[in-house]
């Protein structure tokens, strides 16, 4: 049930017309009853803005943290659209919190699609009062679709325990093309915690998943992720585990992505340690993990050692090639920049798998990090060079 | 004539059959006479450098910047060879040396080709005095087809003054794959000029035009530049002029790089104005220049400009929303942020061209930068998913 899964939570989604053929493109995600309870949020880091992200933005700075819900649409990201889309997201607020019973102030805004456009806002408003009737706790698989650009699935996930539960639905990211942009994700838990609590856990979850995920290095005017806390099940026994869970829904929601990505045929994992530090780690994953050349070599299944020294040794950070080795799927090929003997049989079975795991120490620190990212081949060209 | 058209200089290239099928795969350019002159070399920041790169390296350094030649072989850039791959390099230097009659310490190498391989070095020893022997004025297109790896014809440009010569040929940079890296560049001159004159004019001429290019993103273990200085005509005029015939030349060869770029369609310059700095124009111009989903669009002639302010506005420099503008050859489309009346129909023809021009104005201050770039299509894909 995901985002409703949590107690205090209701969603909905429906098609307003703004996307073709009858498809779902507004979604609708609030506590039963209407009333604000804490919530955070992590947004783009993108100096580019889209207005719903000041809007949201400015609405939790305002509240001090509490919000009564969210309204998204897809197949328009209100984005490049100025004053006059501040106004409509605005407007947007506006409708959504009317149709849930709470103060606009308290109702918050996303929008994933097409930039550059102003929004159909007379169908949005003509859809927004049906959102409220039909919200409920069954709805969460509608508001799933309904935030939805290129995905070819709904993205859902949930971890259950005694005393509370946690819950989310995404869309995008592994899905971004020159017409659509933006990873949207949004948790709900019945867990009690204060706003300067969530933020935080919030911020460190999505920090080490989403942040994790490459797959064409392009960052969104309008990624947003939210968590809200309904309180309802009481304060959970184990903070330290609460936050595990919140990052564990945060993983299966990324991962879910990244296997969804426009033409994909690997999910790659690049794992960097022995570092100077994690954030020289994380420097040299992201750097392998958005090569171009590596992606597509990774495609033609190639376990190319040399590319991958290579591109850590020239993304800034400290290298040292003496002390640096590569392994695949946990078979060292390569140590002090010289290959070694290794199962090069095992090695090229790895690389034909649909998830390849790839490690490479740099023999420096301890630092490590993560990229998460897929292979480039002929689909994710077919999907992204079509004129708009 | 390129690298010969300048007096003082000869070159030979021929097949030692590191390359299949009788390609050339080995050049010598030298000093006529063997005599060491002044030279400059530019060479990659990799970390993770080849032994041929260290060996020149160290020679320029003991020698205060003079050389007699330069032996190149294509097909295995000796990288990721260690201890070994640096005896091999000096081999290469010892016998070239030989069949010039120079000192073996003022002899250059460059290797370009398959990373982590031990070089043949019996096909190339036996190949090296039959470099020596057809050494001559006419010898520069078989050299400039002996540095070649997957570039699909030899890169040659000239300068021609009355009191001087410019010539060079290059390969490389927009041809790299899986297999195969680095660009090389190598440039004479029978101007009279100090090493400590040439370094400085080299490196701002490779600055200014070859490092503008970017193609897949990828950063060589073997990337050099060298210039070479006969001093015969004495010297120039006009230093400053001489410096633009420089960067001319490395321009001519840095564009004609591009146009041989793995499946590209078109080529792209990305101008960046009214940056802070020029270093964040630059950064700017990169980061557009350099990702896979705004070259796939270029691909699809798809003139998306939201998607390169979303990109200029997450690279990390400054940047304003509604300080900035967006033109396609010459023609405005977007105003702080927003999409600006303008011709649609010439856009779309320009995206079509075989060459694109897009100016990115920051409005912030009067840093300035280019990238130069090319689209992602189907044709790089193919080449450069082969398994090795």
């Amino acid at each position: 049930m995901s985002v409703t899964l949590a107690e205090g939570f209701v969603a909905s989604g429906l098609a307003a017309g703004i996307k073709a053929a009858g498809r779902r493109d507004v979604s609708l995600l609030a506590t039963d009853g209407g009333k604000p309870v804490p919530a955070a949020a992590v947004f783009t880091q993108n100096k580019f803005r889209a207005p719903p992200v000041e809007a949201s933005l400015e609405r939790l700075n305002v509240s001090g943290g509490y919000a009564s819900g969210v309204i998204v649409n897809s197949g328009n990201a209100n984005a490049g659209t100025g004053a006059k889309g501040r106004a409509d997201a605005e407007a947007m607020c506006t409708a959504a919190a009317e149709a849930v019973g709470c103060d606009p102030r308290d109702m918050l805004v996303c929008s994933t699609g097409l930039i550059g456009y102003r929004l159909p806002m007379r169908k949005i408003l003509t859809a927004v009062p049906r959102l409220g009737e039909t919200l409920s706790r069954d709805g969460h698989r509608d508001a799933a679709k309904g935030i939805l650009t290129t995905d070819t699935r709904p993205k859902e996930a949930e971890v259950v325990r005694k005393d509370y539960a946690v819950g989310g639905m995404a869309k995008g990211c592994g899905m971004l093309a020159p017409n659509m942009a933006t990873m949207l994700a949004f948790l709900t838990t019945d867990a009690e915690l204060a706003p300067d609590e969530l933020k935080p856990i919030l911020f460190r979850a999505a920090d080490a998943t989403f942040n994790a995920l490459i797959t064409d290095g392009a960052t969104s005017t309008n990624d947003t992720v939210m968590l809200f806390a309904s309180g309802r099940k009481g304060r959970p026994a184990d903070l330290a585990r609460f936050e595990d869970d919140v990052r564990q829904v945060c993983e299966e929601l990324m991962l879910q992505m990244a296997r969804d990505a426009e033409g994909m045929t690997k999910l790659v994992v690049v794992r960097v340690t022995g570092a100077a530090s994690d954030a020289e780690a994380r420097k040299v994953a992201r750097s392998i993990g958005n090569n171009q050349l590596i992606k597509c070599s990774w495609y033609g299944a190639d376990a190319y050692w040399g590319r991958l020294l290579a591109e850590a040794g020239s993304c800034g950070g400290e290298f040292e090639t003496e002390r640096t080795s590569v392994s695949y799927g946990g078979i060292k090929v390569a140590e002090a920049g010289v290959e070694i003997p290794h199962e090069a049989e095992a090695v090229r079975a790895h690389m034909k798998d649909e998830e390849i795991d790839i490690l490479i120490d740099l023999g420096l620190g301890r630092g490590t990090g993560r990229a998460v990212s897929v292979d480039l081949g002929p689909g994710y060209i077919k999907e992204n060079s079509a004129t708009s």
